[in-house]
């Protein structure tokens, strides 16, 4: 049996911890199945009741009739690990369990989970939760949930499926996306994750027809590699994904070993990971819950521009319109003269400007009707926003028909449409979404979903991050350098000394003396680098400095070295962050003080195409100044981005745990790195 | 007749232009307040027409058997001319203006503008608009509007007033306001404010009972003067104010004459404006209609930072609320040892970590009972959000109940509770907003209304902007100099010289030489500003060159200053803003290229107090880089904080329009102006 039918299509279901106290949670899937008329077999399951809510148990798993294809365990967690043995012995192919008594209940808890990977790993059963609130399948009529929400009956299945880590919030997500035109297939709440993770489990109904899109609400990014798989295939199929993600507020850890660890935290790198993924992030849960037609409306192209036009018969909800979207960096495009032309032709009232503004005068069918079909058919446009105003709550037929029409028609070079209503207006969406027209309640929500839809980029097969047993230790600089020196990246000329009369060649002060060890990323903190070297009686001096530092500090010294101290434009951080489940990522940052201030970063994953370096460029705000603003002398920008994607070439084909060059300094001509950490077994 | 009555509780009102074409906007407010049970008099005023929509007409204002209180013209644009100024004649207290044929009607609409402002002036007659789409009264059952939403008649009278410069928009809010249970007792649309603005028509209800507090729908500042009044008063009276305002997307004027104008957008000092103001700015329509209640109960002094708790009954809707408010940089504050305890004691279920989660438990009546009990009166608390899941919409009355009372009880030390409701539950928000409880059914308007009632400081009287017929040039440097010596900003020494020969004193290279002129802002940009001069030479070489760049350009020159090269740790910009209406600001923005490209600016309404100028200081995120950040040396902060009070004091003594110290050096012991821009009459 495949997963997604045992998962969401079960012919039968076992209730196992089934209970007659109406107030406990685990009563209610019995409930909720009855309901809804489920037409599978549902087999409770109680050692000590014949009966359950009325309807006939089993003291055993063990005396079914049959193999249920899926089990929801609903005792207490020191239960369900017995529970979920004797489900694998069975030949059970799925079970859920609820109690959430595992990954939060300490040492017992930790036992517990260890006990459930081993019999998912003997038996091949596959597990969904613990902490799962369970699955629910409206085509199915299979609400095997405890979530309360689904006590209620009148949702129409639909097209969307929710996979969500969080359980309450399936409920949620389920009262709101009705009200919202949110249309759903079903939902699955994944909880802990110890073997099926929401990205496998949405895979597993890829092929499901009554499937076209999917909604994500993320906690973590645990299963973070079966949510890439997941979302390539969605993408091959046409069916949009998008998420809203928890951890927005996270930091990187400030006390991580390198830079790049503090500038680029988890929740930035998902940001990546997902637009990678072709998977939309929406910052507001209305967004997650409106974004699902316009997201098949929108190209996952990260690299047009969208363009977006503004008809309204409303001046200020136009005018809300565009400060929002232009709060996100978005401008409303005006018309072309020949839209206006068009609209002049037309004897269309109202005004043109940067907006088309009907107000008062677009309650006339005919009047919406022409000004829809020139602004959609505009070539100027991708997007075309119609604002309506108080006629959608007073005469919705009126206004909304041009819409609808136009709606469907869009095809072959028309714009996408996006109807906004301004004012509460129930009726109105209702018609739109029955239609399957992209509208929106809100300002904030359509700006959201415009923003998160236009930084999909077209996902690609990413490669594994290094995983080792036991971290190497950081290379000393030299052997970092012969390192940049394989994939061609600049570095500073670097010279080992063990005094100033064995320096090599002619001293061309001032120059750097720095401490050369394993394991030191932090070398200005122990006072083991010594600038602004003017003479060899300095530099012994400094050499004689950087030993005695070391030697008090621990430090096992591969020798001192000794570099020129360059001059350049500025100063750039090139990092690499590895994560288990999203992979590699390169980042880029200003560099100096000030940057750890801003956090003015870019992120890519790997590998970084020449293109998405210079795109990376443009991001990171301080690089305007190296681009020759405001008359300053520019900084080769080329050589930058050369650089950067032989650093995601060091990065895929050496596979470094750690690597960063801070700085690297970019010059009129060329780049060089003058410092660089490496965590890596060979050189 | 005071303005209050005359505007929202006339006894008898005109409708000029009144119609019988039913699809005409002119033809609403006949019927609305026939609908609505309007118990004053009402006169239509109909050239042509003995009757309109059945009801008799008189042919000219003058026929009128009184009068009227509050006429509304509805006429077209060219038409309202004459029936204001036949109001005007009669003395008719106010006039409202429907059509928008004004503003925005080229040179025909200046014209007609003109002719409103002269019967403004010569009858005394006050004027709402033109544009404006009326005024409605919930509380006298006067739906004086075009408006077509006021059309419903369900709207029961409430406590909000809303004063929108956009027409459509009130419409929108009364409607979505509904939903979202806010209470209105009336609405303006103030349009193009040619005479009443916004804050002057609030002003005249701030001694209506029925009114208790504010909400704005505000397009630009205009009125801002009136606005302040208001607002102090507003604040005096305990009526708080929530302001959604356009023009967050707007930046500053890139070719302003100063940075400053580049650095500090009109937006950016009208949030200031408005904190200043005690008025909170939400970012969001969902925000501004929930704001309310929350605003009476949350204190007005932005330097209190609010310790918020958190209780749920869902995991995953806290975590979004935890999230969204890490977004906006507050932390939810966990529970106090104590606190921790006395949950213990009460054997509530649930866990307890930064937020004490009753998840599946919470339910139970008595268990939400001691647990908001306890959290409400947990001395670390100023507010309390109480999220609520799927029991909101199963079981209502169970789990709000405990939260109404706790509510009820709230003063003496009790936090404020702030329930939110995570579904979508109309009934549960509908119960809570009839008990008065403030009520959220989103975590990112929650967070919103939290930011920005935080933001409000206590209002103070501002002194206007300095205004003057015709701009003085700028000062020459040393003449601004004269005026910084006057207030005590420290400033470098500035030797008039013409050949280095008349340098008085010993030559201490380097030096700088720069042109003395007028009217000369951006000296380096003509050359004029010769840097490192190391030799009396080099200074005669200077001088030659910026004597001769000065006269190719055209420059007319005072003479040439000398200054010595000061080091320095970092510099800074501090700039004055002046809006005719907002009155002065004060700027403070770090130096250098970035700072244009970051805008890392802080701003203060004029006077700035030695608090509120440290408050600037922690603002502006470069200056971490200045106070002593990973071991470097620490710039002069005090002295900073003293020379920014110092520049506000010279902003308001001596009213200049411009005035730009840039840059201004912080040293180790003190800080420096090195240039200084100043336009004012007398130095």
């Amino acid at each position: 049996m495949d997963l997604g039918t045992a998962i969401l299509r079960p012919d039968s279901v076992a209730l196992i911890g089934a209970t007659d106290n109406p107030q406990r949670p685990g009563s209610r899937p019995q409930r909720f199945l009855k309901s809804a008329g489920y037409r599978g077999r549902v087999y409770l399951v109680n050692p000590s009741k014949p009966t359950v809510q009325g309807d006939p148990a089993y003291a055993d798993l063990a005396e079914l009739p049959e193999t249920p294809d899926h089990a929801f365990i609903l005792t207490s967690a020191e239960r369900a690990v017995d529970a979920l043995r004797s489900c694998g012995e069975l030949g059970v192919p799925v079970a859920t369990i609820l109690d959430g008594g595992f990954a939060d209940a300490g040492s017992d808890g930790e036992d517990r989970v260890a006990a459930l990977r081993e019999i998912v790993a003997t038996t091949g059963i596959r597990l969904l939760g613990p902490n799962s609130i369970g699955v629910v399948n409206l085509h199915h009529a299979m609400p095997l949930t405890a979530n309360s929400s689904f006590a209620e009956r009148d949702r129409a299945p639909g097209t969307t499926f929710v996979a969500s880590q969080s359980g309450s919030m399936i409920g949620a997500l389920a009262s709101k996306g009705g009200v919202l035109g949110a249309s759903f297939s079903g939902f699955v709440s994944t909880g802990s994750e110890i073997d099926l993770t929401l990205g496998e489990i949405c895979a597993a109904t890829l092929d499901d027809d009554n499937v076209r899109d999917y909604l994500l609400f993320v906690e973590n990014t645990r299963g973070s590699a079966q949510l890439r798989q997941f979302a390539l295939q969605a993408y091959e199929r046409g069916k949009p994904v998008v998420a809203y993600k928890l951890g927005r507020s996270e930091v990187g850890a400030e006390l991580s070993q390198t830079h790049t660890g503090a500038l680029a935290g988890d929740d930035a790198l998902a940001s990546q990971f997902l637009a990678d993924s072709a998977i939309a992030r929406v910052q507001t849960l209305d967004g997650l819950l409106e974004a699902g037609p316009l997201l098949h409306l929108l190209p996952v192209d990260h690299r047009k521009r969208l363009s977006v036009g503004l008809l309204t018969t409303t001046g200020g909800g136009a005018a809300m319109v565009v400060d929002e979207l232009g709060v996100h960096g978005i401008d409303v495009v005006p018309p072309s003269a020949g839209t206006r032309e068009r609209i002049r032709a037309a004897e269309l009232p109202g005004t043109v400007s940067r907006i088309v503004d009907l107000t008062l005068a677009g309650t006339r069918r005919e009047v919406m009707t022409k000004a829809v079909d020139i602004m959609s058919t505009a070539p100027e446009f991708d997007l075309v926003i119609v604002a309506v105003g108080s006629s959608a709550r007073s005469d919705p037929d009126l206004v909304l028909a041009p819409i609808i029409e136009a709606a469907a028609t869009t095809g072959d070079g028309r714009a996408a449409i996006a109807p906004l209503i301004v004012p509460e207006a129930p009726e109105a969406l209702s018609m739109l979404h029955s239609a399957g027209v992209a509208a929106f309640h809100s300002a904030e929500s359509l700006a959201d979903v415009i923003v998160a839809a236009g930084r999909r980029r077209t996902p690609r097969p990413i490669s594994p991050a290094p995983s080792y047993a036991k971290a190497p230790p950081l290379l000393n600089e030299l052997d970092a350098y012969q390192v940049l020196d394989q994939y061609g990246i600049p570095r500073v000329a670097s010279t080992p000394v063990t005094s100033a009369a064995d320096y090599d060649g002619p001293f061309d002060p001032p120059v750097v003396a720095k401490a050369l060890a394993a394991d030191l990323p932090h070398k200005s903190d122990l006072g083991c680098v010594v600038l602004e070297i003017g003479s060899p009686a300095e530099l012994d001096d400094a050499i004689a400095s950087i030993t005695s530092r070391c030697a008090a500090a621990g430090v096992e010294l591969d020798g001192v070295i000794v570099q020129p101290m360059l001059e350049s434009l500025g100063e750039v951080l090139l990092g690499l962050r590895n994560d288990p489940g999203m992979g590699q990522f390169v980042v880029l940052s200003a560099g100096g003080v000030l940057t750890e201030i801003y956090r003015d970063t870019a992120i890519r994953p790997v590998p970084v195409s020449r293109d998405s370096a210079l795109e990376m460029i443009s991001e990171v705000k301080a690089m305007k100044a190296l681009g020759g603003y405001r008359g300053q002398a520019a900084g080769d920008l080329n050589a930058l981005a050369d650089t950067i994607v032989a650093f995601s070439t060091l990065a895929t084909s050496a596979q470094p745990l750690d690597a960063e060059i801070n700085p690297l300094l970019v010059r009129a001509d060329g780049v060089v790195a003058v410092d660089a950490v490496i965590r890596m077994s060979t050189p």
